[in-house]
């Protein structure tokens, strides 16, 4: 499925002269104006509204794991999925607060879980594979994990998807991708995931680095995404390429789905149009990949909020999802300065 | 009414501990964290929830607004009062969006309006006088607005207040105080307001430069307020303050309100310990601002937001309110580490 350029020029014009003409001071509304503007462009309509929003956390085990790149044992990716499900989780509580739909899929988790309402089990395998030994995944388990996205997508209602992920080791995952495909050093790729100190940093990057080289060749977006992994990325891939094709807003995390997101931009260049990237977490390597996710390969992107999160799940989406529905209501509800009798700006007095 | 320190040593611990607690890695929700600790504090709970949430507007004229301080006519705050009122400005979609009760006070502004449900009349004057000649209130008015913002608040329901203004001319009034009260250079402290262009900022400046020389001796804080107004000010002055005494969460939006809450700081410390800053606002000065508004004086506020947002109304307010509103439900109803059956970090690999 090609993505194509979003740009409707006459749209574009059309929302921003809708904009200007709300009673506010012109561009006062600051980036909530460029948000209604790409909503809107999205939804292609002068009067966007987001409908029966999705959240849907995905979550897989990663191979690498047992090499200690995280501070927490594999055995966290189930109890969270169990408490996602359970409804403690910090996603759980925003996603009731905000009236969204919340969605688990087990994309790879390495215990089996008993089916109930909320969890989507599409798992390609209980986890991925060692990649310091060999790839992660296999190109045919790699497309069946995308395969997979675009399916659970596909059945989704509404017109906005927030994507969120857990995975103990998908921050090292994410780090070789943003690494692999922008050719960023990793030292400045790799992060503190769940809180590493000093010496697990370290541990960290010296099995990245050796992960990183022993998968040389693996250059091209799929090939680096299967050699790293994880699952619950390429399924993110499939969802973020789907959503994206049938023109829905995608509302990404952090730095795991915007890792899912960068995948998916080499493929379709486009998709990024589709994007809001939700916050900056404060998991490094995170600010340096937006700069490669702008609308336009030219151009940064910019999150909206910037709070120091790094918990993923979703909750960075799910906490900036209410100015998504501001933008679109303010640009369909705020009266213009004709429809209110506002006076505009005055004449420069006489010197 | 004398407003104490807030710090309750024993209840931070608890808070603190209990978000440590939490099923998500140590600290990862951020500033969240500090600021569902802030909100425990101001309430004086480990549960803490908002209720019966007051969007308050606050809205006067200036009389140095004929000087050409401003890019819109005083006209415009008559205006925007009946926008408000007819549920078409920002901050009536926004209010609506969140739930918020809105409130517009008419403390001075130069048109009388009809009384109606979610206005209230307490017209100290039409207007403040021309600060360029002489105060812009007497000494006597200007109490009268403070009593008038105590009054008003001590009849609302709730404990959370979110304080908003409208006066065109009314930057010119909080960058004079902030450049008196912090010592700061009025060039510093002088910004665009509703979209000067460069001549209008020259000219703004300079009349700004006459006033704040004129007046050269008001210090005091009071002294100051009247000396440059507004109306619209004071009566906030007097709310917050209210607000603080009574120990509700106070929402600032951006730079005007955070104005009336640097001269309710200078008459009362602790003030700022009762206050969340919703945003950064694009207008020059309020950045500087908030360095001088923290918890205690040795400490910048940081507020939540920055989204270039510079429109007043008490909109940035309303569009951060939800982080409230989450802070509170995480630290309520996110799960344990041991409720949820999650295991906490792992210890490090053996070397």
């Amino acid at each position: 499925m090609h993505i194509p350029d979003l740009l409707d020029i006459d749209l574009a014009q059309r929302l921003q002269h809708k904009l200007d003409n709300k009673t506010k001071p012109l561009g006062s509304l600051g980036r909530l104006e460029a948000l209604a503007l790409q909503l809107g462009l999205i939804l292609d309509t002068e009067t966007p509204q987001l409908l029966q929003p999705q959240l849907v956390v995905f979550a897989a085990d990663h191979g690498l794991a047992a090499r200690g790149v995280s501070a927490y044992p594999s055995d966290v990716t189930w109890q969270m999925v169990e408490n996602f499900l359970a409804g403690g989780a910090a996603v759980s509580v925003l996603a009731r607060q905000h009236g969204l739909a919340l969605t688990v899929v087990d994309c790879g988790v390495g215990r089996d879980f008993a089916p109930r309402d909320g969890l989507v089990i599409r798992k390609t395998a209980p986890g991925t594979a060692d990649s310091l030994v060999g790839p992660a995944m296999s190109a045919a388990q790699c497309a069946q994990a995308i395969a997979y996205g675009r399916a659970i997508v596909e059945q989704l209602p509404g017109n906005a998807l927030l994507v969120g992920e857990m995975g103990i080791g998908n921050t090292s995952a994410a780090s070789l991708l943003l690494a692999r495909l922008t050719g960023h050093s990793l030292a400045q790729c790799v992060g503190a995931g769940t809180g590493l100190d000093e010496a697990g940093m370290k541990r960290k990057r010296d099995v990245l680095q050796q992960v990183l080289d022993f998968h040389a060749n693996a250059v091209a977006p799929l090939d680096a995404l299967a050699a790293f992994g994880g699952l619950e990325i390429a399924t993110m891939v499939g969802a973020v390429l789907q959503a994206a094709g049938e023109r829905r807003v995608i509302v990404a995390d952090g730095f795991i789905s915007s890792a899912a997101v960068l995948v998916a931009q080499r493929l379709q260049p486009h998709v990024t149009q589709r994007c809001v990237f939700s916050h900056c977490s404060g998991e490094r390597g995170h600010a340096l990949m937006l700069r490669h996710l702008g609308p336009d390969p030219q151009q940064p992107a910019q999150a909206l909020l910037d709070l120091g999160l790094r918990l993923g799940e979703g909750s960075g989406a799910a906490l900036a999802w209410p100015l998504l529905v501001s933008a679109c209501a303010l640009l369909r509800e705020m009266a213009s300065f004709e429809s209110a009798g506002v006076s505009g700006p005055q004449p420069a007095p006489a010197e």
